[in-house]
């Protein structure tokens, strides 16, 4: 299988670039993809970058992602918090997870404070705004090599 | 851009008549709709009315809400007290977003008793059951005015 | 008995104006009960202001209000988080209180976010600022009307 | 000191009779005064009623009941629930208080199920209705003979 | 049936003198079960006194009462706090049964403040040492009036 | 060894019937315990029913059980959320046991809804009344199968 | 009406049989579908069998299956713990409802301790692996005879 | 404006010398006030002392003491833990209010050990006994100097 | 009196040997029993050893303790974190009981962490399998010496 | 023994000035340091200043006061709400210490608003800026004349 | 390798003798000490007594144990409560710790009633005053011989 | 300045390789450093590596950091949980810190999931093991790049 990666973009992170920038950046959900899609070329990576609001719609993608991808990039957004369902779906499937987040969840509001897909992650990077998802290509590359 | 106001009925909210008429009342959604669609057109609102179960389908709603409405009013439903995704969509849109409950939430079970969403709203209407509504087209109006 | 209405206002409310106007707005408690007076003749409605810092006067207004008001509209400000007496003396009596609050008491501090008043009353409306006050009488006009 | 009794109603407890009678019982606050005052004549007490809506003046009776009272019967109502004011006075004085309450309160919202007052009560008695106060009769009858 | 009482005392209180007297008092089980007797044949009830450590056994004593006794008179001592099968067991007999305690029990220890059975008795006396037995007995002469 | 059952009811449940219809149904224990013996002899299942409201004798019953009985039938009543004891017995015993409810644990009052001894049995059945029984029966000759 | 059930699975249990088979184990979705509907069809059931990853479509299926079934099965998986949606939508139905989990949620992580859904629920049934499904049948065709 | 105190003692402080002196000293609230005039006087400070067991009084003063006073020395004893409308009338005022206590708060039972109102007040001094007055009088001086 | 111990060991230890020998070893109870004997008499004491799966038993045992013996080794597995009827026991008698566990529980479930009966034993020993139970004797022989 | 003090500087106070200046003050350690020098020459006391980031050398610090200093005023910083060696050190020693904090605590993070070394301490002064340890010093002196 | 071993004192322990001796009693760290080495003399056991205030400097005594220790005695003493740090030395290092507390740790403060320590040590010994220390010599002697 | 980073690693991390090697792997801390170094390099960082099992020593580390290190990766270990005194470092200097660790913490034990140190970091990154560190290298790349 060629490698090959999937990032999957949670809800609302369609709106970047204009949601709350004072927390989320200035760079839009598309410039990311871009810089991403550089950095994974670099590392001999195909990239397919998808962004859903729909809880139900990010399972089906993680499970699709089994045998077909080399890891995914995950930013669940709000499902960090509240969706049992992505955790048993990262669980249940064989691909590596890297759980990536633009701020740091764990200065925010107490019910921002718990991930409850990160126990079930291949690891996690938060906090670096978009080069969040750089060094997760990084952690993707690493790996793959191991 | 003419004044128009989206109304969003969260999950069941369609079953209204039949479903535990004690707490929720007897006028069907068909039967709110009409009236909400009255009032407003009395304060010079055009309207669309909105059902969905799904909760990603009200993060959509309410994204395409930004730049073509004056003002949404939302009744979330159970989402009211699980959705960060919705609270987040709410916070990210310049809308104003009215929320309305149809009875007494505080009243309740302890897991209705917290509305996630209310914190980012303009302002909530609750108890008045199908009347709570047509409140909040009167402060939409308002706060159109303002 | 002719259509009457109490407007009570609890703690501090008489420093309105100049008290936190970021969250409290600019009105005075005066400018406020001028615009709820002008209001409720428009619909109707004699209307009686009063302001107290005491738990037990407010006790005592409630009580004196049972046969004398088609509804009372109540801003219980601090006592809505502690006053169990307050929550009792609205059960006790047959008069519909609606609760009111200027801002969004679910979006404030722990302590602000509970009101042991709302489950008893006939509704709430918060977050609108002085408006609250208007969309109350206009809630108070339709539960007449019913 | 001939031997004297200080009765003292909580708030709303004036409104016994007409307030939800399912909970509280039909009796209203004047017959269960005289009730009182007959079973405590009986025993050889002379008796003295006081109803108030407030904290304050409960605490004030309280106090002056030190050194002119054989015993104070005490039902602080919702006071029962949030008054350190109370619970410090009766603390502070010398005089036996004995706390009656009219329901279960242990059985109820869980709200009103701690009793700040009764750690610093002589004893207590609940959930026998108006009898409660005669009961509390006897044992401030038993207490002054021991 | 004639007039009858069932007095039950639960766990340890077959101590009653030597074990910590500070709080339980100085007064035998023996001792009190003769003031009760005495008093209660002055109220027309026969007594029987019953002591047992086993939460099973009080279970079969309170199942025994249905039909044969006027009112139960329990001191549930320690299962107070931890025993659900007694608190079913007054629950699922006809029998009023008056919960007793010798001590304030909300004024001790976290894991004593909370009666499981008191919300399903017909009312509760505490704090007045032995003479709570004898208040009860009034309770249940004032019950058997009713 | 012939296929046989234990079927526990714990504390009160010899009171069915009479106790709390609207809670437990109006079906008696022993007709209860017919209904069970007659399905259970179409499994091919000779069955003991025991019932009892000692903690302790739960424990040695279900001790007694183990290198006798095919599968034990358990309903814990009261004991299902206190005691430890019990849940120790059934993880010592290579027995299957089946935990059995006749009403939704889960929708009763707050100290009801955990139960201590369902991790550690073979399955849980609840809510279908009387009818929990028989399908108890019906999952053990299944286990018994396989 | 003939006689119907709806089997719903929630999300990622489409993937049995590979997912975590120590905790779910080894049968696929499509093998638990012919026992069931074997087993159905000697109790003389229709099944129709659905998989949804999408809280939302849940709540839909349900909905629809008022008025054209007689039964629903429902596995709710992940959502068991999370959705107030799933629930409302059992509560405002009139066909019965029968929860199943694989395996016994209460001895797993604390989150997935709680059923938000069971309390509305006919009955449960767990920790039976696959015969939990058949033991839910048997719970439908019992209910159907009464 | 002259250099002016306003010192409020709470409810039941002026049982000072006879209640509870192991905790609160053998000073009555005269001779602690005497003590605060002189130590004031010392400083160019004249002193108002106040007593209240009235909650709503206390908001009274302090909202009085807006523009007329330099300083307010508070100590609001059993309020201290249960008042939000003390809070908010400390924080509505400009005049810098210096909290104080006899004893250690933070050491003693659990409901004492939180202040609602320290967080809004200038500073805190608790645990000298009435020495905390003269200390905070020195502080009122420091204050005023800045 | 004679130099005399009483060995109690609560419910489920009779199993030991067989039951989770991961956890609690491979020595019976009964093996166990003989190695405390030796000790013991090495020692100079008498050894007395009951085991009991009924916790009012135990509080029997323990009360008749009381006078006849030099102390106590107890070990009240399950009932070590339910009983207060046990923890009464052990308070209100004089002679010194040592708390025994073989395993360390504050490493164990939740519901195992606390010991209600420790705070009022004269020491406990734990984690050191059937040693604990050796070493309970030695600090016998310490106690009686000192 | 000549009257001295000792000042402890908790972890992070030597930065003052320069860290967060809008929450601790512009003034270095260095510059309050001259100021508490100064004011305690005025009352007649010695003064050592130390500033420490090791809680092992805080406790070091504290045991070596007792027999040689008149008062200890501490700034436990960071280790007010974690270190209980430093609160067993206070109650350990004769030397009554004072607690000092630059803000108020109450009002800050959740993490912070827990003092374990307050209860064991002499007094509290908190809120007051440097000005805090100027108070403390009038405190010792206070102290050290009574 | 000889028999060793290693006798950690925690903060404050150093004080013993004279800090509390209510709770802690009146021998001193030196006359402890030099009767564990005459105890663990007579089990042919060299003996290393060490006492430290730091946290960090108790992680390198234990982290150095390794290898040249047979087993260490620990009193943590409030670090028990507190270090993480500790805990993660004793679970790193193969050689046995056993946990000693002169008090019952169980019975005070609640912020001293949970061990950090304790689930990763070999055993506890807690209650029995200096006596602890010897117990814990003659456990350690049991191991090495096991 | 030139380009230079701090390492620090906290308590028991200079184990690695032998500590639990399942959760913490199989690399030592040298050989990490080396590789940290290398790659580091080719980054153009110089770069020093420090362990300590000393809370105040790494509050020393930190501070000294400030005006001397482009960035500071720092692996607080144990401290990560319970070091307000870190935490109030890192925020206290200029320097960006980002913060490592080796296992996802989130799915660990309870007192180990929170962290209090992170929300005041540049970033965390959490589960690649010994390549988090090199992550952290790439991620001060980047943060010296922008």
């Amino acid at each position: 299988m060629e490698k090959s990666l999937l990032v999957i973009h949670g809800p609302n992170l369609n709106l970047l670039g204009s949601r709350e920038p004072e927390i989320y950046g200035a760079a839009t959900m598309a410039e990311i993809n871009a810089r991403i899609t550089e950095r994974a070329a670099a590392a001999g990576f195909q990239v397919d970058c998808r962004q859903s609001n729909h809880e139900g719609e990010i399972v089906d993608l993680l499970q699709r992602a089994a045998g077909s991808r080399t890891a995914v990039i995950l930013n669940p957004a709000a499902y960090t918090h509240t969706s049992i369902a992505i955790r048993d779906a990262i669980a249940a499937i064989e691909v590596p997870v890297i759980e990536v987040h633009l701020s740091q969840i764990s200065g925010r509001e107490a019910f921002r404070q718990q991930s409850l897909t990160a126990p079930v992650c291949a690891g996690m990077i938060s906090g670096f705004g978009w080069r969040s998802y750089l060094l997760a290509v990084e952690a993707a590359a690493m790996l793959a090599r191991s």
